[in-house]
């Protein structure tokens, strides 16, 4: 395990919002972009996190990304609407498309908003649960560069495109969330760190035959979950976001370390009203006794709890809310290198470049 | 391999709907009902197809589903309505609403139709298809009764809840059309009458340990595709759908074998008009172009083909349409067992009970 620093999540946020200013954005943007990235990090998620802020800190230097993006109305009808991003950040273009969704949806029943010349954005649930305490079913899926091959194939040609779906219930929201392969690319790279084997059945090499190397694994292909299921999935998600709104397909979008080109990632967002249904209370509480139930589920061998999707990052979150989240030693330094960069300086409390906690 | 009878597909849709009239169908509804089911047949999906036939007709026989059923809207707004289909054939139901679905979306650009007090519905991806044949994206999700356990647990209480996407093309939709389990139940119940073990994580016996004795594994639970993930799926369908509709949720779902009980099945089918986000043509084009892309990406190691979601189950077709459809011999013998029950004759040309082929 690698060393941690652990900061409040308050402490964090702002001085993410800092830097955020610093490189550019306006400052209720830099705010949004900085809550989704504490967010995952409160829930365990940290590879959506503040560690990509590094990342997103070299696009906007070399030109990749627009922090003073202006979002603009492609095309617009009672129920659904397409965004052009601008090339700005993925979560301000998300956010503002769940926004959108949630008044068509108010005001229809239901909405399909997509977004094109967008960024990476962050964590897929982020958008949903939004979504899901307007008490509408929340849905989100965006298109990524390519990682995963047709099922059969051994080209990268899909991206492990991200998306989510939030039910409202009485507390906070069911939510999944997941990308399309059965381990994300971070977990192969941070084998490749250790040197370690990757189990068989993650990846293909190059020539197409499953590998345990690590490194043969980044160059070839991810294996999709549920083989020709998750395909299946990842390609209809594609065609959802890059070909629906206009952007570009999967095969198309830019990796995030191409610092200085667009990415030109594409999302879809979609609301529907509980109203139209049912009274959303109603509905909440019906949800609610399922949620109970299925946690008093008797458990397998080998495990002690049944969750409900979101529970355990709820509990994280909780946790790091109290104690203060766990930053890798890494993130923590390369938020100070960039302060230094910016020439800006990190809030009051923030600890010092050499104070080490376990 | 069980012998198998060949009969032209005419033929076989003809003698289903025969049977669906005596059986107390309406005219047109029996006529969709056969339809629906040869189709699942001629794609090689006979879990889907005529072999259920049977259990249809035990159950209008026993009481449990209705073949007069009268579909009424409970509830109607701009884009959503609920339907109660009166304890009748799934497969009537849903097609109402996709009708409804496609009618809705043509004017408002969306719609979201539930379905609740339904039954069995067959094959999820012909109703979607049907939707994407109208230039719309098109969704459709069932509960089922309970076979999954949720992660980590061991008792029923998901159903093995089924969906499909369907993507307009050019051509035939691109469509995706599964259910959550990595193994049917129908596939481990025929290693049950082979005496033949299962492989391994297919499904947990009653004290929830990995089995692979395909009894303990009916009596116990199916295991969902990419762990959590499918399990989340199969949750979030349910929700969709037993809930959401007013229905009854996956654990409340009477069993397709007990004949006597309406099921209470519940669905939920969802239209999207591709025209409000770009022209039909243009968006099928663009799809054309990817679906010809990935039909030649480089095949990995052991395999020749890669394909489309969709691509084999009309290659079946074709060749069924060609050649006839094989139905088991079992099934065959179904269909005239019935037709003796019921006194009626089949169509001419059926062939003889006697008659075999490879």
């Amino acid at each position: 395990m690698e060393d941690h620093v652990i900061i409040p999540a308050g402490l964090l946020e702002e001085a993410v919002t800092v830097l955020l200013r610093a490189l550019g954005l306006p400052g209720e943007e830099a705010e949004i972009v900085a809550g989704t990235l504490v967010d995952a990090d409160l829930r365990g998620v940290g590879t959506h996190g503040v560690f990509r802020l590094k990342a997103y800190a070299e696009r906007i230097i070399a030109g990749g990304l627009n922090p003073r993006a202006k979002i603009s109305v492609v095309r617009e009808a009672a129920t659904t609407a397409v965004l052009d991003a601008d090339n700005g950040f993925g979560q301000i273009a998300a956010y503002r498309a769940a926004q959108l969704a949630v008044e068509k949806a108010g005001q229809s029943g239901a909405a399909f908003i997509g977004v094109r010349n967008s960024s990476h954005f962050g964590r897929a649930g982020y958008f949903t649960e939004w979504i899901a305490g307007h008490d509408m079913i929340g849905f989100c899926v965006s298109n990524a560069s390519p990682r995963l091959a047709p099922w059969g194939g051994r080209k990268k040609m899909l991206g492990n495109n991200p998306w989510s779906a939030a039910i409202p219930t009485g507390g906070e929201p069911i939510v999944l969330d997941m990308a399309n392969s059965i381990a994300a690319a971070g977990k192969i790279r941070r084998a490749a760190q250790a040197g370690s084997a990757i189990p068989g059945g993650w990846a293909l090499d190059l020539e197409g035959r499953e590998t345990t190397d690590p490194l043969e694994a980044l160059h070839g292909v991810l294996l999709p979950f549920g083989a020709h299921k998750g395909y299946g999935i990842t390609l209809v998600a594609g065609i959802l976001t890059g070909v629906l709104t206009g952007g570009v397909w999967d095969s198309q979008v830019t990796p995030l370390d191409e610092a200085g080109r667009p990415q030109q990632v594409s999302h879809l967002l979609a609301a529907a009203r509980i109203s139209d249904f049912m009274p959303a209370e109603e509905f909440k509480g019906r949800v609610d006794r399922i949620a109970a139930e299925i946690r008093m589920c008797p458990p397998a061998e080998g495990t002690s709890a049944v969750y409900v999707p979101g529970d355990r990052g709820r509990e994280k979150r909780s946790a790091a809310l109290r104690g203060g989240v766990p930053l890798a030693e890494r993130t923590f330094r390369s938020l100070n290198d960039l302060a230094d960069r910016l020439g800006v300086s990190l809030p009051e409390g923030w600890p010092g470049p050499n104070l080490k906690q376990a």
